[in-house]
């Protein structure tokens, strides 16, 4: 009789290569990892990857590439809806979880999986995202979570897997850190006080730069063109290309403190330049030629569509109803945005657009000008004010 | 027979200056010139322009203090709500010229005036927020608008003003600017434009700090208390030390895109180091202090609180309401916060509060804890996937 | 030279007869009157009216036939949005006026026309819909408003035209009533006070039904499709017909109380069955098929369409954002809906899908299943009271 | 040793008494039954229940009524926010069934519980609210829910009983009927399906009035004081003569169609005859006396509010802050309503009030007056048609 088969979500640190061992040699599994890369992994890094998979003795791992996907399904709309949560964090790790855990599904339906893992302790939002995935997607198979359900040390694992002839070095790091195309995370000790900030030596990307410089972006209906004028085939390259001109500045950088999907505060650190001047600079461009309506409606749903991200919501049904909202605001998005950089920080310049509602056509702010005259204005201001006209009135004569 | 009494909103500048002249010679008005002072006036510059108004032959100016009572009565809410107008722009202008207008228009009110003007153009926001409040709190009254009425020209002003014996310099600023406790606007050239930053010189504040420091913001229920330690009699005077602290590092510039009242989109320089430190201050530290739904809920109420603010709807009765509810938040919003300041930029290092909710003692963020268990979190990830499965359920056998 | 061209909103009524004259004799303008006819004409009475035109000396009329795409570009998305004003009204005549303003301003754009005229009075909603939709579409045109500027008295007006030849009898209703194929509203006398309540013989259609029956509405993707089992072609021709059903039953009278868009509180009566039904009909099959985020989203979105279409909005750009948001949450709306008619009154009996969430493969609410364990919810609980409970121990702790 | 305490929500019903025997042979607790009548028990039902509880043996046996300050801290909130849940359904069990379960929770945390129990299946949303309030209020407590845990049969539960010597009959009605002071609840066979709605005799209060009849409420700040003219000493008083005034006409059935807590769609009939009456009313008195904007976010709150009471977070601190809002909001919500009551149906007259801003002396809508004229409303088209004109004009000449 043949094993049943476990997809694992793989990637690679103690927590998934234990699951590798505990899930074959103890539970009778036949092992496919998969590791689903979004843009934050070297070749030689996969390559590596793949490699101790199988020397752990997984039945067939694969590597799946959806960088331009999670770009298409995912980032695009974090850029139209100008998502940061809190007011500050671009949902770096977030989204790049979720689709992940989302990929992970797909490929274990695909190959009728009748169970799927993942390494997720029992103390973070990642757990819910790929429970959640998993349930939704592919709901006849067990979900495992050697990690959550057996609560051993790190200690515990190493030696569970030294007996398991598995004689890697595990090294554990100071700060936790997750690479992805939209941003990078960096997790502990200061992070894990609500009042200490992160030391300079803490940030993945040191400051090397110092001379300030203005670039430029284009966007087409919302979506990333160009950079200082050179067109690229796709935004994911336009993404790459700034964050490589950007991050050297150090910007980008913040602390995140926000509410877990578990219930409790957490805070973490990240640096993000390219999320943050891009959704600053296509928010300034959207300012200029999208109603005041536009811009309300457009926050409220992108609001709402970041939370529910952010809590493993990515699969429901409303989530698809908001993107084809966002996206059918984009039409006018179209224009060239100039930003400055210095180390730690930006500006936007100005902005460039054949939709620009600024123009000087119809007149100036604070300049006279044709549209309208003063006593049209004078009857605006009266009629706009009846309503709070009558309620004075009618409070004093009441009381 | 005597004449009518007009309560004129004063400055000192042209536009003004030709009203009472013309007011008073023209239409016959006995002009009671009034200044409402929100903290944006040196002693020398009240005088002057107090002596100025008797020189143009005023019956009576008025002076009218009213800071502390435009922290009380607004910039208090604005930071309980951590209003930044398009995630932007601390309302500086916006907030001060409407608490005028009503502070003038109450005092119309209190003198028995038959009439009420001020000397807006009929090209801006703040010719809507003087209407508004005129007509609301003194109908009775008729208002009049000599500059947005009569379209003069500067030169034709100043050729009435000297042909009327008024015989001072009128000199006209590169940039208009208005400065006061909650920020500084600068307009003119680059902002007219939609491409432009205003460069260095036309900012008012020169920035002459170049070592970073690092204070402490103390809040208790929401409002600042102390500074670096020091206690303050009033938050009004937090502002007023921390502006001068922070200014000269050139935080908080920015130029604000928005849609004005009249439709048209405009833009606007602003220099506001305090409101920008504060805010992001007193954000983060209800970041931890208060639940996800108080923070979303504050955040809708505000945001609206901001709009009507800026549109002249400051005298609504939501208004009041929405006050309330702020106010209510606000009894676990105590603590001390850590910014860091250096030239063009400051970040928050972190708080200190006794109602922190990422108290330790619940368990933190990605470590395991007593409170639940990994079986919970299954438990609530089934749960709260439920609804998103059976959709994709129900999808699938209906199509 | 020729006489310039006036595109004038023509009903047949005293008030645009008087406009005819008034803008061909006293301004000397080419009459081109337009009728827009979205389901509240017989053939007799287009006729007739095209004849008075005619008669008074127009030099072209045109009746332009709307009905179908007053369903397509607007009913249609009230229903997809369950669009009631303060949960009362269903924009009956709101809906039409606006949708007829912005089909005389294409007229009046496509015949190249330099004035366009409306004969609303200036105490109404109708002229703030005519005024913006003339403006935004064909600003270039004079609008002429002559009974708004005029002020006219009813027997003015009469004097004016007998003095022209024109001898027709003009009475006026005790009540004003528009009927159009989304309800008919009558206003006059008691609608005049707070307190009264319109009589039974007020209301345009009379009772004359008595004996209860059930219907079934088919809806597919939100459409209306079907009434008893019978296909019809078109959505307007189920309304029609359903109207014939269930207006003779008194079903859907009731005030409206509101907010006008010049500030004043308006009381209006309507009878509107087939409006009532529907959207009643079609929020109840949505509450079986839809997500509980979807029905969230879609009623924020869908308030805010009909408060901006009452207030003259209809072209505001988010408009069209939100409509294609709400057509993409109507995938899943088909199915069939039971409804319970009887005098005055009707309720929904239930539905039928195949895309009901309320599927008994999932478990039937109240009932045990095997989706999940009491222990899940146990687990869901816990971590779902997490925050509270924090906040709980955090605040007792610190005080 | 004395043995742990349990306190056990108790309804004399098959399942709690289960859980009393269970608990106490099984377990090994000392059970202090408890009952929280929130004014849905006669004398004599709250005296059998009591009697049932020592006969079953009982510790002890606490009646706590808390029927005022159900209303106090709950219903109160609920009319001022006029909450029908999905439109349709005033949240009668709900909320009834949160408010005990807090004050279950209370009352365990003031004897010092060890444990806390209560008697729901795991298939509905009770069990979660009572976690919920468990959880937060007494967090040191086990929670023990038998019924949940051990999914016996009602069959298998009498049998047990039977064999500890209870030889209670224990009939299964047709209907699970909840009844209470803010309406009945009636589920069984028709609302398990889809299409069905609840045959006549399945309401627990039959038709037995026929004459219509008009009566009038008496609002205070948004409280009730009197009814047909008849002062009460507290507005529960006038919750319950009107109940019986207006049940017996049948008013108030529905059936609500809603998403529980555990994501599943659920379906429920109820009467409510008193909670649609005055939510109606109310809201049509505060349609006349409130602003707009008071009414919109009052609504946004409102909505909000009943869905995390529907979801078991009544304990969220944003709760408080939004019954303070809406308490800030009642300020000028006094005035009497007239209702018509007939069978099965009632209508609103219409309204009295000193703060009614629909007061002639400021104009009445569709009639000239003398507060502004038509060429402000002119003006006042123009200005708000600015931007969608502009935006017009940019589009055209952009494409």
């Amino acid at each position: 009789m043949s094993k049943p088969k476990v997809v694992l979500a793989f990637s690679g640190g103690l927590d998934t290569s234990f699951c590798v061992k505990y899930l074959a040699e103890d539970r009778g599994y036949e092992i496919y990892s998969v590791l689903v890369d979004t843009g934050g992994f070297s070749a030689d890094e996969l390559q590596t990857i793949e490699a101790n998979a199988y020397a752990l003795g997984v039945k067939k791992h694969a590597t799946i590439v959806k960088t331009q996907s999670y770009y298409d399904d995912c980032i695009k709309y974090l850029i139209f809806g100008n998502v940061l949560k809190n007011n500050t964090y671009p949902l770096s790790v977030s989204a790049e979880r979720m689709f992940q855990a989302v990929a992970v599904a797909e490929y274990a339906k695909e190959i009728g999986a009748n169970a799927i893992a993942h390494g997720s302790t029992g103390a973070g939002n990642d757990q819910v995202r790929f429970d959640m995935a998993f349930r939704i997607i592919i709901p006849e198979a067990e979900i495992i979570t050697p990690i959550r359900d057996l609560k051993l040390s790190r200690e515990a694992e190493i030696e569970y897997l030294t007996k398991k002839g598995v004689g890697r070095e595990w090294t554990k790091a100071a700060y936790s850190i997750n690479k992805g195309l939209w941003g990078t995370s960096v997790g502990g000790k200061e992070t894990l006080t609500s009042s200490q900030y992160l030391p300079e030596e803490a940030w993945p990307t040191q400051v090397t730069k110092s001379t300030p410089e203005t670039i430029s972006l284009e966007f087409v209906e919302g979506e990333l063109k160009a950079l200082n004028g050179k067109a690229y085939d796709t935004p994911v390259e336009v993404i790459q290309a700034l964050t490589a001109i950007a991050q050297p500045f150090g910007i980008g950088r913040d602390i995140h403190v926000g509410d877990t999907i578990i219930g409790i505060k957490g805070r973490v650190g990240f640096e993000a330049a390219a999320p943050l001047i891009i959704i600053k600079a296509h928010h300034t461009l959207e300012k200029h030629v999208l109603s005041e309506q536009q811009l309300y409606w457009k926050e409220q749903l992108a609001n709402s569509y970041g939370t529910m991200l952010h809590k493993g919501q990515f699969v429901e049904p409303v989530m698809r109803n908001i993107e084809t909202f966002l996206t059918d605001t984009q039409a006018h998005v179209s224009g060239t945005v100039h930003v400055h950089l210095a180390p730690y920080r930006f500006h936007i310049e100005g902005i460039e657009s054949p939709y620009d509602l600024m123009s000087a056509k119809f007149g100036s702010y604070g300049e006279m000008n044709n549209a309208w005259t003063g006593d049209d204005v004078r009857g605006f201001s009266k009629v706009a004010s009846n309503q709070s006209m009558i309620y004075q009135q009618v409070t004093e004569s009441a009381e």
